[in-house]
């Protein structure tokens, strides 16, 4: 095993830093101080405890290390080059330029070794929850008494800002609750904030709250080797509880003027400060320089990965080898693709009854859960509302990870952030569920999956105005526009039990960035399709579903809940001589990525649109032009039952005829 | 002094309760459960503690009562109505009926006596650290020695599913952290959430976790009037700290088969279960019955209110009369109106040199401050980069609230909730700043803010890809549109020192709702204008802020830093003999709620148009039509410098020029 001394130790430590601050200087941008306060812990955490191996970054077994404070990524970039990930000096010296692999912060997708994208603060430990929960489920999945496959901890440096963010408070609670004894986070606390001290808003004693959240707490001198060393060897030893390692720090360490101040936050050093941080700290070397021996150290430290790595691949492969139900689970969940029938097969499972579509694809989902082993989750307390309980799943809880449904608890932010962390540890696809206006608390998760392209899955359920009595602070109306704004995000609202299939078909397809689903409260009827009707139309996010006789004098494009409305309006439209067509459109996002022949297939050139969503109608004035119709809800709701706001806004078929018929 | 035995104290509570009860079965909707196990707290709070006047709910020193957990709104509608505010029994049996005064959340805009939004859990308890903190901002403004003229304090009740939430812990450590010993709180530790009992996911010792936030914490039960009272005595004599009470509470109390179980909670108990409940409790009466000593306690409770408001009003009388610094301040911050050249004095501090519009707006807003002595406000811990910080302001700090600048911490979620409670406790405008990207973290607030018609002023800084180095985490793309869906929220993306003169008058002269600004991180130069422009075309939206010579080819319409680069680009154009007009929009709400005839004359039907804003485009061609171009950046952004990216992305003038040239 690589060992070191003291000095080669201090070397290793100033050489860190060093990195950050030419890289830093050399952009003319970046975040000097946290990668200088935190090398001492992040180089001892890499010794000591990582296991990695830079050649293989997506070993499942390896160790997870999350830079929760991602504007520390210099940190982070230093530490894999050290390491011998696939990322070059080169690439540290093209820090935060133009398509290089070393962003201002962290991304997952640009990176080898980077686990997950931070910077949006309280991300990363809430991610990092995710990860140690699903790293949880898969050795509860995977492991024998024989071959525990799956022994993976997880390990994080928090900033202030992540713990004064709630949605780590959510997350942290939820991993209290859990026992998730494989977490293992440090809080930098150098006492330093960008607007100064703290002090000047942050003087709860954060060691106490995790106690209270069930966490096992240390304090100690974050620069102080032996105690980081000693305080992890405790962690990793805690039999039940997530580790906060409390570590006072200085951030911009070394640093003459700058260290214990917030100018050395988010700035560059300075040439006169670089030049007197490394007069003080002894580091008599041109920009970027590594030592011989701090490179031989992090190479020989390598070595130890590559070994356990390539023991562990001989595990597995026996494990594949022997056959059986953990060799088929693994093969399915970790290396799985897609049952090539799956659209027919939850097509299949659409109830033919009338309900509502939260009830449809709470059904699809019982099928769709039945075929892909990988697929879990749970709603932030409305798992009863939202119809996402997998049937048999059985229940995530402390010391019972092989179930399938969890509870996450009043916390919509800290369950999209856990979802994402769960989603990129690997094995899992994971939903989420919560009320559709909701999904506003858990928007900046929402979008770092977007960014970070992770499969992730929204049952955003009481959709509309139809939700009734609870009134306008539940009801959505901004949202379906709000989540299609999202780049990468494709939001699907279904308008019967056939459309909640293809729902779950695209979402489940869909391998590169999340999908939300938009489901009544109320019933909807089932939709009368033509004869030999082809499912695969619906993954094509808009689709003729009743065409006119002839050529139409206008088509309606309705989503959801206004679809079988605007069939019964084109009835009452035909009886008055006016022929439309009704286009469904669960899903804009791909109906906008098919080619233009299908497009307009779909919607006519020359012929009159009007489109028909309650909620907000401007967007939709992009899709039906100048002349077009829009019917919508410009405005917030309205508490009352559901029939009755549909007549008060003019929702219903005859309302909409005559609104369409006027028009025309 | 209004006073009762315990007999009528029980019979009381049964009203509360059979109210709640009945008024849910009448709605067939709604929660029974919450006010069933709330009554003998609130009832207890409503006699022993709160201050208040039924007929002057805007008393300025009236106590504030916050229920948190909104969805036990009968439990507030029944104590207004029983109080003597202007809600009739008619209200209540119209409960959750359309346009009704009682929907099923409270809606502080709709009913006399709520004082704020409540539904979307966690938002009360911040809401009310927002009311605390601008009570002790208000009497450090207003108390003297001799007339301490606001005393009032605020008391609420929040449920698990608040204390779950993110916002609610981030409110709560500030509310530790500025000591706010005038807000006192119970917690409805009912142990039953949605999805069955609260140790499914929710098993913190949240009383340690308060301590950890620095309140005073105390355990009672909650259905003890004794302790209920004493615990009330202790929390409000408490003298540096907010204070949090944990009351065991039982959910649906005295229903024989549904206490504490969650099917109290979102449902009618049913027509045998009511019969059964009433039975057990002794209930002998027809719906909505309330016995006369029940309502003479109350009766005599206001009277108590009464004397007390009309006292404080003749004090108030004094101060007027004796005028001085305190009158003025009261006149101009409670009753205030705005300077009638407000514009103009704005207008008049727009510097003139070339400078990011964070800066120039930072620059106005020292002015508007002058002008304005209730404009306060602070940033998420970016006062630095968003350049909010109000000169000569002083800081507001535990036993300091003279000060007008806030520090909230790493905290945006719990910043605008926190703020939306500021403005319901009037005399003050709160403003509130971040990065733009991370007004995804407030949104809930955000919407809060604009449904409930609060003015709150959202400082929304380093607006678009061009903050360059730190990338798309932190680089809005959607966001523009995002805010521009939510209803009676304003978005105002300036292009220069003026325009943010035009912003800070538009947001401070928006009364009904809120306001958000998108600024530059990076600099722009200030327009030229023609000679005699009138500012005032601003407030309009938009406006023609470079005419074509004759008759335009087309109309570009640009947003903030696309602004001068359209205008380069018109330059570039006219010298091949292509005129085109530019217009900024700063704010496309506004512009759309003008009249027909000025939208023509600044986009005039016929000229083809053009739009110009880096971030999302499919929402502008509503705006620019079919044959429109929009010019924008779909897509997340990357991390390089703000002027590589401009390349990169085709947004420079030239490429901007050859765009529209090829496309004209």
């Amino acid at each position: 095993m690589a060992d070191y001394g003291p000095e080669v130790a201090a070397e290793a430590v100033k050489c860190i830093q060093m990195l950050a601050v030419d890289a830093v200087e050399a952009a003319n941008s970046g975040h000097p101080g946290a990668p200088m306060g935190l090398a001492d812990i992040a180089f001892t955490l890499w010794m000591r405890q990582l296991r990695y191996d830079p050649t293989a970054p997506d070993w499942p077994n390896r160790d997870r290390f999350v830079l929760s404070a991602g504007h520390a990524s210099m940190l982070l970039y230093g530490l894999l080059h050290l390491s011998g990930y696939d990322l070059s000096l080169d690439d540290i010296k093209q820090f935060r330029q133009w398509e290089s692999k070393t962003p201002g912060h962290p991304e997952v997708h640009m990176t080898p070794g980077v686990e997950t994208t931070t910077g949006p603060l309280g991300q990363g430990i809430s991610n990092a929850v995710g990860m140690a929960l699903a790293l949880k489920m898969q050795a509860a999945r995977f492991n024998t008494a024989e071959e525990p496959l799956i022994t993976a901890r997880v390990f994080g440096i928090a900033s202030d800002g992540d713990l004064m963010e709630g949605v780590s408070a959510e997350a942290s609670s939820l991993a209290g609750h859990l026992g998730l004894d494989n977490l293992v986070f440090f809080y930098d606390d150098n006492k330093i904030t960008i607007d100064g001290k703290t002090d000047i808003a942050f003087t709860e004693d954060v060691g106490a709250r995790y106690q209270a959240y069930g966490w096992f707490v240390q304090h100690i001198d974050g620069h102080d080797h032996a105690a980081i060393e000693a305080a992890l060897a405790a962690a990793v030893a805690e039999p039940a509880r997530p580790s906060l390692i409390v570590a006072r720090t200085h951030i911009g360490k070394g640093s003459p003027n700058k260290q214990d101040s917030s100018k050395a936050h988010g700035s560059p050093l300075g040439k006169d400060e670089v030049a007197a941080t490394k007069a003080n700290i002894g580091w008599d070397h041109p920009p970027f320089f590594i030592p011989e021996r701090v490179q031989a150290l992090f190479a020989a430290r390598a070595e130890d990965g590559k070994k356990e790595r390539a023991a562990w691949d001989q595990r597995l492969a026996a494990v594949k080898a022997a056959g059986g139900e953990v060799a088929d689970r693994w093969r399915s969940m970790m290396e799985g693709e897609l049952p090539q029938n799956l659209l027919a097969e939850l097509v299949a499972a659409a109830p033919a009854k009338t309900a509502a579509t939260r009830k449809q694809a709470g059904a699809v989902e019982q099928r769709a859960a039945a075929l892909v082993p990988g697929l879990v989750g749970g709603s932030a307390d409305l798992a009863g509302s939202n119809n996402t309980t997998i049937a048999d799943g059985g229940e995530v809880q402390r010391n019972a990870f092989s179930g399938r449904n969890l509870h996450f608890g009043v916390r919509e932010h800290g369950m999209g952030s856990i979802a994402n962390g769960m989603a990129l540890a690997g094995g899992f696809i994971p939903f989420t569920a919560t009320f559709l206006v909701f999904s506003d608390y858990m928007r900046p998760a929402i979008r770092l999956a977007a960014l970070s392209h992770i499969q992730s899955i929204y049952v955003f359920t009481h959709d509309s105005l139809y939700l009734g009595e609870d009134g306008p602070t539940h009801q959505p109306v901004e949202h379906f526009w709000a989540l299609r704004s999202i780049p990468n995000l494709d939001l699907v609202r279904p308008a019967d039990a056939v459309e909640c299939a293809g729902a779950w078909a695209h979402a489940l397809a869909r391998k590169d960035g999340p999908t939300a689903f938009a489901l009544t409260r109320q019933d909807l009827p089932n939709l009368s399709r033509p004869e030999g009707f082809d499912p695969a139309l619906m993954l094509r996010g808009g689709y003729v579903l009743s065409p006119a006789e002839g050529t139409p004098q206008a088509v309606i494009i309705a989503t959801g809940s206004e679809v079988s409305v605007a069939v019964e309006a084109k009835a009452l439209l035909g009886d008055r001589g006016k022929g439309v067509s009704v286009v469904s459109m669960p899903c804009l996002e791909a109906f906008l990525r098919q080619d233009e022949a299908y497009r307009h297939q779909v919607l006519p050139p020359g012929v009159k649109r009007c489109s028909f969503e309650i909620g907000i109608t401007l967007p939709w004035r992009s899709i039906v032009g100048e002349d077009g119709l829009t019917i919508g809800h410009d405005g917030f709701g309205f508490s009352a039952p559901a029939e009755v706001i549909q007549e008060k806004i003019g929702h219903t078929p005859a309302q909409v005829a005559e609104t369409i018929g006027a028009w025309l």
